[in-house]
């Protein structure tokens, strides 16, 4: 029999990719990746050159069939892969990516009537101009004493799918009466490969408010609203919710002809990009956490029952594996933080020193972070530089950095800086462990866990457990391609259960940064400290970061 | 009659200056600047190679006497000025300076038999290494509860003289021994010029325990610290305390041939480099604070009775002007903060831009810096990189910097380091005042005073106070030279007393900073959140800075 072929299509922030792995080995056969033309939408809206309000990121969504077209047939060709072996297809997307769509799927920015009007668009996970109705829709909540809040740290953030339909209805009711359905980008997608309109119960659970075992909040939760919005499940999100790991149609006589596949070939139910990656890495079971870091991390962790931990973004059942209760948590600040400080705190000199020797300015700065001892600069950071996400839940706080003498050196902040997200990594570790999630084990993936053998040593000797690392060049899009593999099924030469592809096609680096004694002797010590300073700074003993936050705000706008 | 001259000689940490001041305006006719040959000796003893240990700072005296030798000719030659129109000569030199002599005056390092011993040189106020004998000095004066720590802020220096001496009783026995007194170097300059013994009130006062009511502490404390030690002030401190104002004495026939000046010129009693600043700006009474602006700021304000202010670093009677209690206060960390920053922490891009139009970083900085609104970055420090000086006396704090976000730019941070040293300065005006020590008005001096308008706008706005600049290029050097003008007296051409001389020599700035109430009230704010931070990482109630302190230690120590 010939070789089988999974394909996994991921769409990031700002680019999309065809991995193509072979199903029996999970080796990554290909990979091609393509931009979106019109990247972040944010200062003037293309069609009518509208000067966008603050905080608004849109796209474009034929940005995301041209990454069908471009990367599916370019990857089949360098693969020399014939289309009649690539059994399944798996598609993960950023999650709080929304359009409003007609009930054919055209979404609604593609109709002349539509095309000027901002909000016919994609809303992006960034577009964070929802903030108004995110508060009153919290406030409303807590006063009702919905039961939902408890699943998502008390929390629903703007970024999410029901902040930004209200905006719609408040902002452009006509838009909002014109489209038919409301769809994570991930879901519309497979909607075009497919001509199936279903709802993924990742992205449902985990942006959407949406439990196995309550579904939606009630009716009532949204008249209290806005009386217009009563109805807003039947009437815009009146599609079924599928567990991930399922299939969820064929390929389109349509759609092969966009991508070059076979019609019929399995599509898998729509993933979210961080949580599709743990099946990637080999987890199959509670107790293991993997992270996904890049410029923020995002933590995904199973269990087998439901508990309310304070602080996680969200608990969802089936939400990252069938049969298990999923946990998101996350950092909002990590790879951006160090770029941060490399671009405005390091001197000519380091700079130089580095392009002298043809190196980053991070792996020079690395070198000597390498060289200091743990605690030996007497420094300590609060890495809240965009505010924190677990467990305080809280985008107000700012970042903090003590210790500093007139002996301090870049590279000694530049080490605090990294050991700073270690102990947010922690905090978020012990807050799960406090109400009985256990975590024996951590992986990583993603840009950093892949390059930073110094800064994984780091997180592995402050959590003092080991971490495992993916040898996968795209982890997320080998997770994609994994669910591929589970909706094509054994029969047609794929797996049954994502279970089962998750004992052969994911692989690890060899090596495993285990916890060193010594220096976590000293880094318990270190965040002892650090738990002091994010309680009274980060639960209101002491808001002066709010407060300063205003003065900003005053002075501003007085300016 | 001619034009009469008065001669001020201003002795810094690496140079000394002669200022030759015309009388009856203060007009600065000509300076002519020394750098001391030896510099510090810090590394290693020239006479022997020995290796100094850590911490030693010392100083050759012929550096001094060189200074004498090179400057006061030349200066005489530049004004086109007649000896004899010299009336006086006042002598100021940095305090905690000191040195063993025999009753000669010759330095013990001077003789073949003492020139390789490193206790013979002179030990430099930033000679640290007497730390362990301030440490227990310390504790027995407050086991003991002996009065006079009340007047240095409950804590005696390792920089003043009996710490220093009683490290050379238990270090070097034989130089104790062979010493006939152990002296300040602006008194033994004095001694130099005049032959005569006699020891400044001011030097006495804020660096030896001396007061004017109850003398040196008690031969049964000294005792206390080691027998050897308890006859330690009649055995090497055996010569007069005079009030600064006076007259030591007139110029020998000898210091006349070394310098070029008459015999019987009248040489001032000496005087301390900060405190000789307060009449050269025309400071003559209570309630106008001078503030010495350079690497580290010091505060000299008058007082018509003794109170023991909390965290400041001495209250001596007749130790500025005479007739008045004068303070002593300062911060250890302003200049200096701003070097750090613009070495270690500024990106390369601004060094270009700054390197391109050719000025300076500091400069570029401010530029940025200034378009900036008070409270409009959000960030707030603590500006302790050097621990903190008045009004915590605790070398153990270090820096603290809050509110960084994503967006935070290299200048807002250095205007938030300016800010700090404001907030710190505003604090010791407000210890003074909730202690009934009023302050009206600010005077400064100094390189940051002279250059730096935006610097001294912000402080004018967060003090709420004018500040008003001294005109001077030489203000401590002009100081003398006013006290060389008393020391002459009106008979010859001078002044009796330093209080008419104050009248007539000083010249200010035209400008006056005064504060903005817009800025002041946004000030208000940030210094309430910087006195809760303060007080929260300064008196003890987290000690987090000091126990970092202690992991850096142990850290380093393991390494």
């Amino acid at each position: 029999m010939d070789k089988k072929y999974s394909l996994g299509i991921d769409f990031g922030s700002l680019s999309g990719r065809s991995l193509l792995v072979e199903v029996e080995t999970g080796l990554e056969v290909a990979c091609v990746v393509s931009n979106y033309k019109h990247g972040f939408i944010e200062e003037k809206l293309p069609a009518t050159g509208e000067v966008l309000p603050p905080d608004w990121t849109l796209q474009d969504p034929q940005d995301y069939l041209d990454v069908l077209a471009e990367t599916i047939p370019e990857v089949l060709r360098q693969a020399k892969v014939s289309a009649s072996d690539v059994i399944g297809i798996g598609v993960d997307f950023t999650a709080c990516t929304v359009l409003p769509i007609r009930s054919d799927g055209t979404p609604l920015c593609f109709l002349p009537a539509y095309r000027s009007n901002k909000h016919a668009y994609v809303k992006k996970w960034k577009h964070h101009a929802a903030q108004d109705e995110a508060n009153m829709l919290n406030k409303i909540a807590d006063d009702r004493g919905e039961k939902f809040l408890l699943r998502y740290g008390g929390k629903i953030s703007s970024e999410w799918l029901f902040p930004k339909l209200w905006q719609i209805l408040n902002e452009a009711p006509e838009i909002y009466g014109a489209m038919d359905h409301f769809i994570e980008a991930g879901d519309w997608i497979v909607m075009q490969l497919t001509g199936c309109r279903v709802k993924s119960s990742c992205a449902a659970g985990y942006k959407a408010i949406w439990s196995k075992q309550e579904g939606y909040p009630s009716n009532e939760f949204f008249k209290a609203l806005d009386p217009r919005f009563e109805h807003v499940v039947e009437e815009k999100l009146s599609y079924d919710v599928k567990p991930i790991g399922g299939k969820a149609g064929e390929l389109t006589e349509e759609a092969a002809v966009l991508t070059g596949l076979l019609p019929g070939t399995a599509v898998a139910v729509g993933n979210v990009d961080a949580h599709v990656a743990v099946p990637a890495v080999g987890i199959q079971k509670p107790g293991q956490m993997l992270m996904i870091m890049g410029t923020s991390t995002c933590n995904i962790l199973l269990s087998t029952n439901e508990i309310n931990v304070p602080g996680i973004c969200g608990v969802v059942e089936d939400g990252v594996l069938p049969g298990f209760v999923g946990y998101e948590s996350g950092q909002s600040c990590v790879g951006d933080l160090f770029d941060w400080f490399v671009h405005h705190c390091v001197p000519a000199e380091y700079k130089q020193a580095a392009e002298s020797r043809e190196i980053s300015i991070h792996q020079y700065l690395r070198e000597k972070a390498r060289l200091q001892r743990p605690g030996e600069s007497g420094l300590l950071a609060l890495d809240w530089w965009n505010g924190n996400r677990s467990v305080l839940v809280d985008v107000d706080l700012t970042g903090l950095l003590i210790g500093m003498t007139l002996a301090t050196k870049p590279e000694e902040i530049y080490r605090a800086l990294i050991e700073a997200t270690a102990y947010g990594n922690r905090e978020i570790i012990e807050t799960f462990e406090q109400n009985e999630v256990v975590i024996d084990e951590l992986y990583a993936c993603g840009g950093i866990a892949a390059k930073d053998d110094f800064m994984m040593q780091i997180y592995a000797d402050v959590t003092k457990r080991p971490i495992k690392i993916s040898d996968s060049v795209q982890t997320v899009a080998l997770g994609s391609a994994m669910f591929g593999a589970v909706a094509a099924g054994e029969a047609k030469g794929g797996y049954d259960t994502i279970f089962e592809a998750a004992q052969t096609m994911p692989h690890l680096k060899d090596i495993v940064y285990k916890p060193n004694p010594e220096a976590s002797m000293v880094y318990d010590q270190l965040f002892a400290e650090y738990k002091i300073l994010q309680d009274y700074f980060g639960r209101g003993e002491n808001d002066v970061m709010k407060r300063l936050k205003k003065i900003k705000r005053v002075s501003r706008n007085h300016g």
